[in-house]
């Protein structure tokens, strides 16, 4: 995607300084920097801290973790140490330990030495076949934006709602989420997007510096307003992406998501779910029973992240002393909240019919 | 309430100085701060800023109001200037027309020179009837928690989850959602808070602070925690207040509450509100449609009041730039969606039976 006047992914490897680059988005949107990484614990941390963040991008950065640990050892045992170590750093997102799989068994599968070539090569096509896949996000989901937009009566934009940042900040590129927005965008169909603020990381504040440098029309909103504005008929689809979802479609997403379905169920608003496959756990059924909900640190919800006067970035404590936060970080929408889930392949009920009719050759997946 | 060793209402007249103290809320929990206002324009300031919140304390403070404004000039002219100006100050709490009105009524039904001594001893009335109510209102809803508590098959806490600050502080004293939080403390009935931060103002800081100073367990979350907390089974009850609640039922409240009460209805978590008689507005029915809800500033969205790490007050941009906030101050909870209503004479269902059960004589409310 466009930054000023150059196009970034979120993830690449950099030829000239012979490592991997991410943008570190612990200080977006406030500073762009770029960092470059490359032992095992710096792509532990990357992940954990949230340098990077998203269920794609946390795959693919994976990827490219294994690949730099395989440049420097690629025995069996480092395999078995990367996965390891990279598949611990958060428990909620499946796409890590897809792609974790995926470099195992690859790797595994060949000698020693073709291992450091081929594991940098898996993770450049990991990277590659995202940015494709959310490219296909977009098309299908356009034709439900285009749809929303034929239908209206008056001129006004479709008008969207999103959580958190499914951008292409969460992704290597286009985003989830946001991809149809973006060719909504590029293809004269008008919209206007909700973006929720998202607590406790507002993350939302990433979606909207997107839509800002896309040139969208956007209004960021706390996590609270959404469902006035549904009450109120003010928005014509939700639209969010997903960490995990079931092979029942139950939408493992940001913590809040749940409670704007439960908006958008009461008020008739269209409630879709956008994802690459990647993201479909087919060994789980029963989302809010079987999901590990990461509970992250409570200095995240005590402490929030800005600009203060002086325009340094700095955080200021929020709770009184002796007060202590929680944070739940994601929560499981039940599929029958869902009107459908956006995948590279087209869109299906959430539901075990619906996706197999897209991926009947899901085992392989 | 006590703060530290002393006891506080959040509004009192002071004799030795002559004059109204309040709390000053805008920079609560960070700092206690007393100040005094006196003129007119003090008193419209402190509303509109919020140096005051909350629908009990707002009527409250609009009668002492009116009481500085008569001792200055008790004419007709100025009883009329006094309720337009206060009036206009925020308008989805009801509590303030109230307030007004029954100043208005009976300041010009008495002689000029009698009004300087009656307002003021009509607000004090009226703060002392407040703290009343509410200490009843903790009565009621004491015996719901204390029901839950017994039902409860381990020796776990019941849990409550409120939104906003329903507090000592949004009233005279007691609180409207906090009394029976408070009493149950007061009879040893076991309960823990799940405190909504609840955006943008995030006065759940200042039912954090409330709890904290009283002893009663509690965690600060963030808005899009409480959906999850419910599926979880971590939530017995919620309890929140209201701005304004119509003849039906519908509850108005801090933006969010909705959220919150799809939530309760989806995992049957009984779900009441605590509220005074004065915030029952017996001319509008259909709350959605009919109750005005507060746009207020987009800079309480974009910027996060809190201490940074010297300590002092500040606050950060959490926006980028280029993006605006939209703030919708209020959301309506329709009836349905409410177990029931604690009023100072009982509990009655979220229905115009149930109300005028309880006030067969609301027309004189």
């Amino acid at each position: 995607m466009r930054v000023g006047e150059n196009h970034f992914r979120s993830i690449w490897f950099d030829e000239k300084r012979n490592a991997v680059n991410i943008i570190d988005q612990r200080v977006l949107p406030y500073e762009f920097k770029v960092i470059t990484i490359d032992t095992l614990e710096d792509f532990e941390l990357a992940i954990k801290d949230m340098a990077v963040r998203g269920a794609p991008l946390i795959g693919a950065t994976a990827a490219f973790g294994m690949a730099c640990q395989m440049r420097r050892d690629p025995s069996d045992e480092c395999i078995h140490i990367g996965w390891e170590r990279l598949h611990k750093t958060r428990p909620t997102a499946i796409n890590l330990k897809w792609a974790l799989d995926r470099c195992k068994s690859a790797l595994l599968k060949v000698s020693t030495e073709s291992r450091a070539k081929l594991s940098m090569e898996l993770a450049k096509k990991i990277a590659d076949e995202d940015v494709e896949i959310n490219r296909n996000i977009g098309v299908h989901g356009l034709k439900i934006i285009r749809e929303i937009a034929d239908n209206k009566s008056s001129d006004d934009p479709v008008r969207l709602l999103t959580h958190c940042n499914a951008g292409w900040l969460a992704t290597v590129d286009w985003g989830t989420a946001t991809s149809p927005m973006f060719q909504a965008f590029d293809n004269d169909v008008p919209i206007h997007v909700w973006v929720d603020e998202t607590r406790p990381r507002n993350q939302g504040a990433l979606t909207s510096w997107e839509l800002e440098n896309y040139g969208i029309s956007h209004n960021y909103i706390t996590d609270n307003a959404g469902g006035h504005l549904m009450q109120h008929g003010l928005v014509d689809m939700v639209i969010v992406g997903t960490d995990r979802t079931t092979s029942c479609g139950d939408v493992c997403n940001k913590i809040g998501t749940y409670l704007k379905a439960l908006a958008a169920k009461d008020n008739n608003v269209p409630f879709y779910v956008a994802l690459p496959s990647p993201t479909i756990d087919w060994t789980v059924r029963n989302g809010v029973k079987e999901i590990p909900i990461e509970e992250r640190g409570e200095s995240e919800v005590s402490l929030v992240r800005g600009l203060n006067k002086t325009g340094t970035v700095s955080e200021v404590k929020v709770t009184p002393e002796g007060s202590l936060g929680c944070n739940p970080a994601f929560d499981v929408t039940p599929a029958e909240l869902v009107t459908g889930l956006i995948t590279e392949r087209g869109v299906c009920a959430a539901s075990e019919e619906g996706l197999k009719s897209l991926f009947p050759d899901y085992k392989k997946v």
